[in-house]
């Protein structure tokens, strides 16, 4: 420590700032610096995504490499990784600021396992002035009272009362994930797709299942799921087959082509009934061909509404989801995942637009 | 239905069993039977492992379509994936007493949205004879009410008060998962691992933060974290460098090699004092070799004491992970998967050993 407090003093002499120590290093994808100490046979670097890339500040060195390996893997857009480590000069707060004003982040996260004493509040008050302009998420692990102990014998931090925490975050508009498959979950929608204007999701499926148990997350979530209008449903009764399901989910059942989710995308946009489309893209059969992919990231881009893709599968699944998030939409594999992310974008909306913001009831009926 | 009738009627008169209609097929990886209609260039076909198989009986086509594709990707051990459909002939309960009695088949797993009008008795009834010996985990669509309608429309099925359901299953000791990743995740442990004889879970990690947040998971679980008594604890301090933290979690921090998970096995497992063993196993550092899969396998032959692993990572830690389960020890990307994974053992001990299983208090101290 007394080290540390003479490390500290030289950079302040000279004006230089301090990250760490007790960290893994940074790495900043477009600039290609890259101080990580650990080898890219165990540890790889994630890349730049030319649609939209994620920065993360973690406490935990051994997180912050894991996740650099991980998302190396992902196919995640990622801006910076940063290894916090003992906060001897730069902080939560210091780098919130800088990454509010990276051009190259669009989402920012963070894995903190507390604040130190006083550094809570200006974290929380510099949140509260960039989340109207930029989605901030979060991972605070301390919930539980075993948790907690186990954060003060790991970085001394003071995990703090987890429902004032929790308060807090919701006050300053920052994203609160229960774990980092969420919190990326999350943060890869808010990257790529405009926050929603409402609650009001759509959901469109070929696979019956898959609009129930994608249904019941949504709902869990709190989301609005409101029926199709008496005209609405009329209109896509004229245009599609009879066996399809005209109701939320809409179901284009499991012989469909690309054309039916055109129809439905169609008429659903221009109702001006949804602010979300949730679309389940199960591609195990061959009628529904790749041009569907095509479809889904027009109609989006026309209607500046965001949506969210599921598709479960295997090889050509995965493959088909790179090539739908290279055209801007989020891909999940399963319907909870993509439930998640119309949360995430829902709730940023409410962040975003405040009042105008419409939020439609749960039981919402035609 | 008047087709669906006629084929019933010649199945009874020829002693033909008739599964479906409305459904995909099955597939059998021993006997490599595959009535599956989807091609394998768009729906990928699982393989059988050496170490243990997994069945799925899915209401849903697309479901089990898209499962089929899925685990074919995953490397989990698959025996049986049944496409249901209408159940004319052949339904859950006579699925769920062939699967008991199926030597390749180790965990029944179901995909439901509801039961017939008195057919769901006598599959509660038959459940409540196979899980002591079996262990039978579910996936029931329809928790709420917008859900409830979508699967009526999908498969006619009245889905039913969801707490009647649930408590059904509690009763006849069959696990209910939320989604098909937690059910997988579930079924992955108990296919691999002998079931708890208690709720005591150590957790060990090379990874504070991974300690902190697997912590948090198993808590919220209800699992037991008993801390190490001051016996076992002198034991640890006595092998293990003095920066390692000797509580629960046990930290053997980011420069471990694998002597040091030896030696904590070691003392711990004879102490008695735990059920199951969560290791954190972040490769990302080089110190730590590969010999560490074979450390954690043999103290978990030796001491017939379930093990979980949690290994965050890319391109290295995936292929570690592979070798791992080859070895039979069940391993998981982030550490809530591996929290519900431990849960899963401890559930199932306590369906299958009843009063035997041990509870502990989760505020359990030394």
């Amino acid at each position: 420590a007394e080290l540390e407090d003479q490390i500290v003093r030289i950079g302040r002499e000279h004006d230089i700032r301090i990250i760490g120590p007790n960290c893994v290093g940074v790495i900043d994808t477009h600039s290609h610096i890259d101080t990580f100490f650990l080898p890219e046979y165990r540890c790889g670097r994630p890349r730049a995504s030319n649609v939209a890339n994620i920065s993360l500040v973690s406490q935990s060195g051994a997180f912050a490499a894991a996740i650099s390996d991980w998302t190396s893997e992902l196919g995640l857009g990622i801006s910076k990784i940063i290894s916090l480590g003992n906060k001897c000069d730069v902080d939560d707060d210091d780098l919130l600021r800088y990454l509010a004003q990276d051009d190259s982040t669009q989402v920012i996260c963070f894995y903190t396992e507390g604040y130190d004493p006083g550094k809570g509040r200006s974290f929380f008050d510099t949140a509260k002035r960039v989340t109207p302009h930029k989605p901030v998420l979060v991972v605070k692990s301390g919930r539980g009272q075993r948790a907690k102990e186990a954060a003060s014998s790991h970085t001394g931090s003071l995990a703090g009362s987890d429902r004032v925490v929790d308060a807090a975050y919701r006050q300053a508009g920052v994203i609160r994930a229960d774990n980092f498959e969420q919190m990326f979950d999350m943060a890869k929608a808010l990257a790529m797709q405009p926050p929603a204007k409402g609650n009001r999701v759509l959901m469109v499926t070929n696979g019956g299942g898959l609009g129930v148990m994608t249904t019941d997350a949504l709902e869990a979530l709190g989301l609005g799921i409101p029926h199709p209008s008496q005209d609405l449903q009329e209109n896509l009764r004229k245009r599609l087959p009879a066996y399809c399901a005209v109701g939320n989910p809409i179901d284009v059942v499991g012989d469909t082509d690309a054309s039916r989710y055109d129809i439905v995308f169609d008429e659903a946009l221009k109702s001006d009934e949804y602010d979300i489309v949730v679309v389940g893209m199960l591609l195990q059969t061959p009628t529904l061909g790749m041009d569907v992919t095509n479809v889904i990231a027009n109609h989006q881009k026309q209607s500046a509404i965001p949506f969210v893709v599921v598709a479960m599968g295997g090889a050509f699944t995965t493959k088909a989801g790179e090539i739908m998030e290279l055209m801007g939409v989020p891909t999940y594999a399963t319907g909870e995942k993509a439930a998640l992310a119309a949360k995430a974008l829902a709730r940023y909306g409410e962040i975003k637009y405040g009042a105008e913001f419409r939020k439609s009831m749960r039981s919402d009926k035609p």
